[in-house]
This record gives C-alpha cells, sequence and structure tokens, in this order.
C-alpha cells in the first residue's frame, strides 16, 4: 500500500496491514462440508455463519445479558491463528497435542500487526474464548461447535463417515456445548438420536 | 432436520431453516479476487471480512456513538437477498436496473423463513443499509465499497483490468464512501492515484 506524509496514515497503515493478513483465513479449509456438500468450508465461511447463527439463537444462551459487541468479535476472529496454526481436526487428538502452543504463537504474530491498544483487546478475546469461562465465551464456544454437528446432519455424515466418528465421539466432543447453551446441547443429543436412528452415526 | 413434540421446537426449526438457507452464500460468487489472487471470493468471505473491518476501522466513521450490534448485523446479512439475486458486478450497469425488484423479493423470501419478529428486524436491517441513509447504513456501505478496491490495490487491479475499469469509474461507482467516512473516502482516492502512477489503472 502507498505511503503518506499524514501521521494518521501510520496507524491506517496498521489495521490495514492486519486486515490484508487475515484474508488468508478464506484459504484454511475445515473439514467441515457445506451443507450442499459441494466442497469443504473454510474458516472465514465457518466464522461468518457463526457470527449470523449467534445473533439467531441468543435467546438459547444460558446466560442472559450476554455482551454481544465482545461476542460477535470473538467469534469473527476465533479462527485467525489457523493462518500460522492450520486447522486442527476436532476428533485429532494427536494434533491436539501442542495446538495451544502453535496457536499461541500465531496469536502473537497477527495480533501483533496491529496497534497496541487494540492488540490488548484482541489477543485477551482470542484467550477468553480460548479458556471458555466467560458466559461470551461458553457461548461462542457452544456455536462453533453446534455448526458443524448441524452441517453433519444436513449431510447425512458424510464427514462423520470419512472420519470414522462415532455417536459417542460426537458426544464427547460437543458437551461443552451444554455449559453455554443447555437448550442447544438437548438439541444435540437429539440429533444424535436421529442420525443414529436413521443409520448416519454409528 | 428431526421433529420433536416440544413446543418450542418449532421456533427453533425456524431459526435453523434459516440458518441452513443462508449456507448457499458460500457458494455466491464474486467479482473480487482474493488477496493472493488465488480465487474469486464469495459472499459469506466478503460479510466476514467487512464484519472484522468496520469494528478495527471505526474510528473512521464520520459520525462517532454508531450502534456497532446493528452495523455488524447489516454487515453479515447484506448479501444473503444474492441468494437468489446473485451477485450483481459493481459496474455492470444493465444488471443495475431490475437489482432492486430482484433483490426485494430475494428477501421477502429468505427472511421469510425467520419468525415474525425477527423477520421485521431483518427486512428492516436490510432495507436500512440499501436506503444508506442512516448513520450505520453510511459506515456499512464503506466499508463494503472500500473493500474491494483495497483487494484491487493489493492485486495490482487484476479485476479492473479484466473488466475494463477506469480510474473515473472506480471513483465514480465509490464516491458514496464519503459519506459514511471521510477518511476512507480521501484514502480510495489516494489510492486510486497511486494505481494510476502505478500502471494498474487507466
Amino acid at each position: 500500500m502507498p505511503k503518506s506524509n499524514n501521521h494518521s496514515i501510520t496507524r491506517f497503515q496498521k489495521q490495514l496491514n492486519f486486515i490484508i493478513e487475515i484474508d488468508k483465513i478464506k484459504t484454511i479449509i475445515r473439514q467441515t462440508l457445506l451443507m450442499d456438500s459441494s466442497k469443504q468450508e473454510n474458516d472465514a465461511e465457518h466464522s461468518w455463519h457463526m457470527a449470523v447463527s449467534l445473533f439467531i439463537l441468543d435467546e438459547y444462551a444460558n446466560e442472559k445479558d450476554l455482551d454481544l459487541i465482545k461476542a460477535v468479535k470473538m467469534a469473527l476472529i476465533h479462527d485467525v491463528v489457523e493462518i500460522d496454526a492450520g486447522d486442527t481436526f476436532a476428533y485429532d487428538k494427536k494434533a491436539h497435542e501442542d495446538k495451544e502452543e502453535r496457536e499461541k504463537k500465531a496469536a502473537e504474530r497477527i495480533f501483533g500487526l496491529l496497534l497496541d491498544d487494540v492488540r490488548a483487546e484482541y489477543i485477551a478475546l482470542w484467550e477468553e474464548f480460548e479458556l471458555g469461562e466467560t458466559p461470551e465465551a461458553k457461548y461462542v464456544g457452544a456455536i462453533d461447535r453446534f455448526m458443524p454437528v448441524l452441517h453433519n446432519c444436513i449431510t447425512k455424515g458424510k464427514q462423520w463417515e470419512k472420519h470414522g466418528v462415532t455417536a459417542d465421539m460426537v458426544l464427547e466432543r460437543n458437551k461443552p456445548i451444554e455449559d453455554g447453551s443447555q437448550f442447544l446441547w438437548d438439541e444435540v443429543t437429539r440429533m444424535v438420536e436421529v442420525a443414529k436412528k436413521d443409520g448416519y452415526l454409528l
């Protein structure tokens, strides 16, 4: 991008550098298929779908009076670290061993592109999401887990079958949904029952 | 999706129907290239990038004290109508003739999947964005126009060249940015000057 003599451009240039860097998550591919099964989705698509869905479903959050600005920012940037760290498949136990370390380094580099004040805010947001202890982190975490379950139900378990994922594995992996939304967790257990009955989840 | 005897499931099922329907915008392709030029971006990727960027750049909005919840919802859903109406290329005058009618019908069908209360909110949000008269609509509209200019600068005008877009056309098309952000409009005029000087915009 062009430089300028205007002092505020330095600030703007840093903001643009971040906006330009995160374009890369449009090429980070997840295991989840689009609902029409035409391709695997990427992190930008997933983050967008989460952000819309958290507004549509917010009545089901366990905690009322969520800070929705914080929640939506969290959803929008929660996967930015995968630009460096790559997507870690939910059911890949080996890859989860060093996931935390890889993602922490990535957060430092990528949010490090931002200005001091905003960098601190975004690193804190990302860490809060990862820790999953606040009402917003629990709810956004629930939506993050709920989405691929929904995709798998719509595509009749194509990716579950491909990766040998069983009903017990789905329930174990997604149990934290309960901390963010009891309602969504009850729905997931029901969806798993239907998937078993209809034969697309073992 | 499975049915249930629980009364609230009807409400939930409608919410899911909308979430499932809008998955399709991941396949609506825009003219804009990703910044690495690897492919054209889709509406979900664009909407995600806009939503992140409007937070990063909000200090440049002409009007302070924006309702950021309203602004981010607007950004997230502003292109949902293109599921039915298709993407209308910014510089395609012919396609713009019936754009409004096509998109209005689409809004009725797609937001019509939602519950009464939420449907009214989302149709109003989308109409507000299209009218571009409120502070939030002006700012989100500015970000919507700014993003492809940035993509074109990063990719050295590949899509401008492909479609025979000139500097005058870029300035005419993007002038409304000024209504949402004088700062971003000044930057765009500067970026266009650089693009002309560097020979990737005629």
